[in-house]
């Protein structure tokens, strides 16, 4: 495959909320029906993202419910799972599972204990993992978020890493909330077929007519059929007031913890109150935080449509 | 034991540095002889530190590694092994596991991928670890170290954790640099026997002063015996000369990065070379960084006696 061949993931990815019982333990079920409705809804799955609580979930929980939504017939082709952890072994075993599964391409994380690494480190971190893999068929998003992992990843180690492995290294998502820097991602490596999905779809159309490759956006997970309804016609009329009515609704969400939120909605649409779940040191909204989202959602018109049909197979 | 006795902890501890093969492998020999040589010159072993790369093993091999040192039979009532991850499962796997090897404590940082987390959150992801854990003998010491983690663990979050599980929360380690922190920790809960440990040396003799435990510090892996010898004798005359020899050596290491620069002291004097190997993305010393360090220690007259003879058995 051409390094300037496009990628199936192009679009509109979600990194997908993982729901958890009551005990707090990983629920499959439940996470395949919820990747089921977010295809349906024309929405990739990001599986293992910050906003699946990927870093709350052991390695072996990650590829049991790797395996569980691959082995439910769900295509590959469109998932981009996280694995990364802050070690290699750890990070190189779930990369090569996860590349074994099939999946198109993976997120990854620099390592994000130390702070203030230099780009010889990390360069080096990244190079150890491709070559622990060992898999031609390895393709890997790095995942640039400083505002959470407070260790980002500069275009200058992007540089590097498509110079030493051309076709490797496939894109990024840019969750750093500054357009210059994706503009920048965009300008100096997307005539090679790197791919730059911005971190939230309030980007999203700015994105595409730079010649980004989409979003991978928290509210996917929750408004999934009207961002990749922009993402199809960013070339549109209105396209504008398309990403105006998309920024609504991202407002209001992130004007409460976001993960938590998100959980909330879908348990309200899906008649299911164990999906407000989450592992610390997250903490499900309390019942006025609840209301005063509902009574918001409500306000603007949102709902979830199908996700209770899902739910209730 | 009641709540009020003084831990076998107390003392000088050094977050072991973690020594791998050229592969990047870890090398249990090597650490099993350093231990040794620690515990020789009167330090503990707070394994699985910062200091150890720990968040750069794995389970599986942190594992590997404890069960190795204490099976050499080195004193585990003196051991304060590092059991953290982000997530639950493993962070209660990997405490459970030392609390069966029979260590006195566990060092226990916050999960450290999201950031701005409440109180509430890191109190009940403390609670299911202890609960997780489910065993009387499990001595946790809170490890506050915002630099590095960017998770600060407040005096009212330690509050809340001693009133819930008191005899299980047993002390803390400051790595914060803000000597007033350690202070209102010693001062709030140092009459109940919570242990406040000091994370560098530089603070070791105010800390005595103020009836604090000691201290857990980079620097005890190349100044072993000095560090000790203060604080055994910090009611002596001399202790302020004690303490100010120990800040030379301490800013002698300080001025380089401060991992790669332990380890290469320690392969200077083991007569080891592979010493220096650091996973990334820490990035080993330079030839002229280690040059220059070596001989900013020769002018202080800085050595590191026994290492040799040890090392070469």
């Amino acid at each position: 495959m051409s390094i300037h061949t496009a990628s199936t993931l192009q679009g509109v990815l979600s990194p997908v909320l993982t729901p958890f019982g009551a005990d707090l333990e990983p629920d499959a079920g439940r996470l395949v029906r919820q990747c089921g409705w977010l295809m349906d809804n024309n929405v990739g799955l990001a599986l293992f993202g910050t906003n699946s609580e990927a870093n709350s979930l052991s390695v072996a929980e990650r590829k049991m419910l790797l395996e569980e939504v691959v082995g439910s017939g769900l295509a590959p082709s469109r998932m981009m799972p996280g694995t990364s952890t802050c070690n290699l072994p750890e990070t190189i075993d779930l990369t090569a599972h996860a590349v074994r599964s099939g999946v198109a391409g993976v997120l990854m994380l620099p390592p994000f204990y130390y702070k203030g690494m230099s780009d010889d480190g990390l360069f080096d971190y990244f190079a150890r993992v491709i070559e622990g893999v060992a898999d031609q068929r390895l393709r890997i998003y790095l995942y640039h978020i400083p505002p959470v992992s407070q260790v980002p990843i500069s275009c200058a180690l992007i540089g590097r890493l498509l110079e030493a492995y051309p076709g490797i290294i496939k894109g990024a998502k840019d969750s750093g909330g500054d357009w210059s820097n994706m503009e920048e991602m965009q300008r100096n490596f997307g005539a090679d077929g790197f791919e730059v999905f911005a971190g939230a779809e309030t980007f999203l159309l700015q994105n595409m007519r730079a010649g980004g490759a989409g979003c991978i956006s928290a509210t996917a997970n929750v408004n999934p059929a009207a961002i990749a309804a922009l993402h199809k016609n960013w070339r549109d009329d209105g396209a504008d007031e398309a990403q105006a009515s998309l920024n609504k609704v991202r407002t209001t969400f992130a004007a409460y913890p976001m993960i938590p939120a998100m959980k909330a909605a879908v348990a309200r649409w899906s008649n299911d109150p164990t999906w407000s779940a989450v592992r610390p040191p997250l903490v499900a909204l309390d019942a006025d935080q609840q209301s005063d989202l509902f009574a918001d959602l409500d306000a603007i018109g949102f709902s979830m449509p199908g996700l209770g049909e899902i739910a209730n197979d």
